[in-house]
């Protein structure tokens, strides 16, 4: 547990890739009062651009450390300068694969991680990267979590385990496994890797002050197996995982049909979910359900970093990018997110 | 192509499981004028006590051949009695797997098969039958489907390629592979399997009236693979695949991200859909979205056989079966398809 800081610490926002929508979203979010405490880790120039094309009115201050972000007016957004950008970040073309642009990404979030590990911000929320301008940078990760898992290795240590949560008002997801084919991720599901998501999930609820949820477990295979008939995964390991997450005292359920949990734990006024968290094996399984009604309010949440982090749950958009299009409703309720976690103890 | 019959005939509404829901959600529909037309296949003192369980004042009625569906008043179930149904039918306890009702079940698709190779219907709508049941009669299929595609098989030759689809009023899901493991449903993603499926989900939509439906075909992987990153089954099956389509004229685009294609598909009066059918890999990746709002309104069309099936998307709900409390929609959506199919000439 990590003790609960006296100091009021704000929130930084990484720009995500230039080329992207990313660093419009964020300029549409600070015109919204939700954007109080918040600081972004970019690129002023990008920033001060990104504000006009979202229709301008609206300043830009870079900012000399993150407690500077309760100092701005509103109607401001206070920039801290990430370190070693290219000086020709600006020359990036929108909505294309850039390295600069990938580059400078991934410099945002190791210095926002080298932020929150030093307690200098409460959360990192993290505007969308591209996989492809990230290679071309020459960064070796598939993604935002696992480069975050990386980076929040302690020296001389192994990276700690991390989950990816989906989450919207309706369903919570927890994934076992994520950016691989889905024949490895087949392999990847083990008993320690379904029993590790289990009690993540569990210990994830209580930071959002929910001691005791109710956690359904899904199958990997078509109706969970059917008895072995379509598969043993659920027999030899899922199922027992789930009676070792039981005798631990965990509120867990399952294995239940993939096609079928998702739409019993669905949470809605005229339909009480069953369950507060689905544990998904698949990327798919679970993102398919949390995406299907727009991707306007759903929030990515890593669990298991040192750290709260969260994200909007959508990518770049490189064909509306430049266009001042895009909608900032994803990344306001990641923000939100971030604040909820940290108001309770990290696991 | 089969011709249009200039002589109207009934669907025949197979009874199902007698331990499961099947009979009540039957009993229940015949109270709507939407049954007009429909005959069940079953055992006649079965339906009557559905009907009881369902409250009562509704008739029962057994009838000797098809024809006669037209000729029962309002308010009554035709009923033609299944041949060779166990004598102690009425035993089996509600709610529970038992090979007689898994027998008659079977016998009771046998006979609408027959009619239906006989033309003497214009369409079979089944009633939910349980898997264990069938396994506990005997009866080598996993599902209706499998055993409605070896009936429907010429003598001495193969059976039919068919194809499960998925529908209600967003979406409609065609599914390359069905009831097996995952593990092995990868391997059943080939070019020929992938091909075949979208040839069905194109020529199935001029049976409803869509000469030229938009088809979106989902990756199996990850973000559909990420350009070989996460699996390469969609660089070097799916994409060639959707290639070919596109090259006998189908309007195919593809492989899609499987998290996103299905909300991009949602059609609602508020968000038009993009796509008109989703070619999905997987079983669930397919289901999830579909009954992720309920399985209400859900249908299940088999695409592929000599016939028009379609059938409820639940299943014999033991847990509430003998209650009275089951809900005829998904029942009464699927009567509905099958007019809309049988309207048009069948593939």
């Amino acid at each position: 547990m990590k003790p609960i800081s006296c100091v009021q610490r704000p929130v930084v926002i990484t720009q995500g890739d230039v080329c992207g929508i990313g660093p419009e979203i964020i300029a549409k979010f600070f015109r919204s009062p939700a954007s109080a405490g918040c600081l972004v880790l970019g690129d002023v120039a990008v920033m001060r651009r990104a504000a006009a094309w979202t229709g301008g009115m609206l300043a830009t201050a870079q900012i000399a450390s993150a407690q500077d972000a309760f100092e701005v007016p509103p109607n401001c957004i206070p920039v801290l300068q990430t370190q070693g950008l290219s000086t020709s970040l600006m020359e990036a073309p929108v909505g294309r694969v850039d390295a600069r642009a990938g580059a400078a990404a991934a410099a945002c979030i190791e210095q926002a991680v080298r932020m929150a590990l030093l307690d200098q911000v409460s959360a990192i929320v993290t505007a969308p990267v591209h996989k492809e301008a990230l290679a071309a940078a020459g960064i070796p990760y598939p993604g935002h979590t696992e480069m975050l898992q990386a980076l929040a290795a302690a020296p001389g240590c192994a990276p700690p385990p991390v989950r990816m949560m989906l989450a919207n008002d309706e369903l919570r997801c927890v994934l076992v496994t994520i950016h691989m084919s889905l024949r490895r991720a087949i392999d990847a599901v083990t008993f320690e890797a379904v029993l590790d998501t289990i009690r993540m999930a569990h210990r994830a609820a209580a930071a959002w002050g929910q001691t005791h949820p109710r956690i359904a477990v899904a199958g990997l295979n078509p109706h969970a197996g059917e008895g072995g008939l379509f598969g043993n995964e659920e027999l030899h390991i899922i199922a027992p995982a789930v009676q070792m997450a039981l005798s631990e005292g965990i509120n867990v359920s399952g294995p239940f049909a993939p096609d079928t949990v998702f739409m019993r734990a669905r949470h809605t006024l005229a339909h009480p979910g069953e369950f507060d968290i689905v544990v998904a094996m698949t990327h798919d399984h679970g993102l398919i359900p949390v995406k299907y009604l727009g991707v306007e309010q759903g929030v990515n949440v890593t669990l298991g970093l040192p750290f709260v982090r969260t994200s909007p749950d959508h990518g770049t958009a490189f064909d509306i990018a430049g266009t001042g299009r895009a909608n900032p409703a994803s990344l306001a309720a990641a923000v939100a997110m971030s604040h909820r976690l940290d108001a309770e103890p990290a696991a």
